[in-house]
């Protein structure tokens, strides 16, 4: 091989049983040389949007042609496809469930294959488990070097989704929802910079911020800004507002969880409402 | 070396401490170029025979001179004897204590040696962590193709045990047992086609299976062909059969866990019972 | 490069978000032919004396020049300085928060760097992980054989702690503490045969060690010598005492945890206890 092949692990198999270690075994008696990184195992359980927001986080630090697997499947066994999508850069190796969404979103020019080419399955295929028989194995020969074009032929449609957006009330109420609680207890929102301009940045208007039952006025720069207890409002790391606190939990401090709402009172009516 | 070497770890030392981390580092002190593969380290504490399920689910799909190390290993620092175990293809290094029973079970021709040979043991041996001290070097040392009869002499007599059976209790009448809960909570039970041919294929005799508070009449072939909340029997990637729901937890909704018993009614009886 | 560059990860990050696998990205991508090897990233959350004991327990068995990066950072963002501290055989690449308090007491000749040059980071470096943008790069170009005079000025001064020693109260009674409950829930104690050499050995006075509800008044060299339900004492791999169970958990059996106080009363007085 020209390079060493790098491929990645995303899925919800958790790490309680032989399932990942048996597709690193699969893809190692394919291509030995393989080094198999694991990006996370606990996405929640059948949760396809979750899967989706774990591997649209870390793919793109990998090298050139690495090779992506994403396993997030309540469908195996079912009629849906399992997908080779590649970009000028990586391919991703999943099924055709939207797993990919965040991932699309972000790469240009993607091609979506529907592999067919049985003959790169581990035989017998089971109903239950494509990450071993089908996934893994589609993985270590593209490591290989085989041909993308070899898979199956490119579709012209397939499962995406968007990501829940904000949403305007009204000309100065937001709403947002919680995305995930991480492994610190912060609540990763789903509020970008690009959604909710005014709440960033040197121009930024007064706000007000409720989650669970908090409320929160200012963006700090550094979760070592809060004081003991405070809950505190930062940019974080995955590009969306978090909901955080200083060497504590906010999804504790605050009561709220994943999926619970955000709400956001830009300029005057905030300020009105420090005062109530 | 003339491939490139293999070394997988399964253990019951779960990830929260430095234990993994050590053996890792003590095996690529020996031999840095080995790849070093988690199968996995949540193996129930000083559970053998979750030890010996998990990696009799995993080992035959590594390549062929895959070093698998096995530690579940209550009795380290006892006369408890560490042995090596070699088929045509893998070598197991592990604490003879039946851990390898199910990798006995399906590999012909296994030589099993005591391992003596000190001078591959990493000193001062500890009373408390033999996967440090004995079972990682002697991997490493056999990754570099230091000859297995180096390690010491052949052993007649090793412990092994049998994974429990499916019991008949009369003539349609099946007794068995729940092997494990896994990640998605299916009830994985002790149940093979070979055990009771009459539950699966094309001449599938009418059958009643009752786990925990519920009560199956038949086999699916997919997860996604359960309806919401429903439990559903298939069989699953391991070869057993399992006790599972879309989307859902069947250990939740039946109430059974691990070694919760599975009754089995086969033919008329079944549907006999199904009318009262 | 002349050897296989190896690198280590310690962090509180957990295994459930993709912190962990962005890490490895952003070092493969400057490094591919780089062995990562995770020691533990359940360090407990923003305790910095806890990741101390994780690293030292397992960076000196791995090989010469591996460079072990450790992030327990709750004051990412903030003036706490990178760090870069070289021994004779390891780099380490860390926050300087006394969380390489524990190798700093192993290592002689410890070389400490304030990490300074930004061409090193990955940009835009954010507030809030610096596992990403700051030590996973520096030590991705130490393993590509950058010298560490390059990432900048050597420090005079760094933070540093000693982990809490036991304290003798009197002649006969020394107060120590569970220093980590570990995932058999044996009781790691402070307590070595440097500090208390009258514990251990052959000249070893009587003693009575009372944790959380228990008292033990032997010690034992193997897991397997209690008796069910029985709580031991033992000389621990860690080189620390250890309170432990023969197949079960001393944590839930004496009451005991983290931080929880072990007192020993010795000779004389033990004895006089015992009767009493």
């Amino acid at each position: 091989l020209s390079h060493r092949p790098i491929i990645t692990l995303t899925t919800d198999f958790g790490t309680n049983d032989h399932f990942v270690g048996v597709m690193k075994g699969v893809i190692l008696d394919i291509v030995p040389e393989a080094e198999i990184v694991d990006i996370c195992h606990s996405v929640q359980a059948y949760d396809v949007l979750d899967g989706a927001l774990t591997i649209s986080q870390a793919y793109s630090y990998f090298p050139n042609r690495t090779v992506h697997v994403v396993v997030v499947d309540p469908g195996v066994g079912t009629a849906r496809r399992p997908i080779l999508a590649s970009s000028d850069k990586y391919h991703f190796v999943a099924p055709d469930n939207g797993v990919l969404s965040l991932v699309y979103a972000r790469e240009n020019r993607m091609h979506v294959r529907h592999i067919t080419a049985q003959h790169y399955f581990l035989q017998p295929v089971s109903n239950t488990f494509h990450g071993r028989d089908i996934f893994s194995p589609v993985a270590a020969y593209l490591a290989k070097e085989v041909d993308s074009l070899k898979f199956g032929e490119e579709l012209e449609e397939y499962v995406r989704f968007s990501a829940p957006k904000p949403k305007a009330v009204d000309a100065n109420r937001i709403r947002a929802v919680v995305l995930k609680v991480d492994r610190f207890g912060n609540l990763i929102t789903n509020i970008t910079p690009q959604d909710v301009p005014t709440l960033f940045g040197e121009g930024a208007k007064s706000f007000k911020i409720a989650v669970g039952n908090r409320e929160i006025t200012e963006l700090r720069s550094a979760y070592a800004e809060g004081a003991p207890g405070e809950v505190i409002a930062i940019l974080g790391s995955m590009g969306f507002l978090e909901i955080a606190a200083n060497r504590g939990a906010a999804a504790q401090l605050t009561g709220a969880s994943k999926g619970s709402e955000v709400s956001i009172i830009l300029g005057d009516a905030a300020a009105a409402g420090k005062g109530a």
